[in-house]
């Protein structure tokens, strides 16, 4: 077999990430509050550092939970990681037209 | 500075892969249909070498294409790594319960 490919390491890493975090506690296909809050302060430390508002991260996961249900699923999890992506991606842009 | 964690290193290394293909031909923020294919044989060769339909590729382009520009945006390809993650989670999740 050859070696993962850069997207392949990348898919593999988010549902390992995941997967670490979901099961803490509880049910191990979900991520709980205080499992997001881990999850973010953990892997997102450089993000949640720079937020002066103590509410964001509670605002974030209510924001996540498209159903609701006090849990974040994978889909919604990805929902995460890809609003992160966007962000920085725009912000990489914007530098790029600054030279 | 500390090393980047997974997650960190994962959202860099999906904007790296995505600058790298889009910026093969014309617009470099977006993924033409060449680019698209170009990105799945390489990056998702397991992937694209099982499928024996032809027209699977045009079709997921067709369907992760939303504003139907014929290329793909930042956002549009990350559903596509998005839904693939999403597939591979849950055969993993399928496979467990088989133990």
């Amino acid at each position: 077999m050859s070696s993962p490919t850069e997207t392949e390491r990348c898919i593999e890493s988010l549902i390992a990430v995941f997967q670490k975090y979901a099961g803490k506690d509880g049910n191990s296909v979900t991520l709980s509050k205080t499992e997001f809050l881990t999850f973010m302060n953990k892997e997102l430390g450089a993000f949640t550092k720079n937020q002066k508002d103590p509410g964001v991260l509670d605002r974030m996961m209510k924001k996540l939970d498209l159903n609701s249900d006090g849990q974040l699923d994978f889909q919604e999890f990805l929902n995460l990681i890809g609003g992160l992506a966007v962000a920085c991606h725009s912000s990489f842009l914007s530098a790029q037209k600054r030279f």
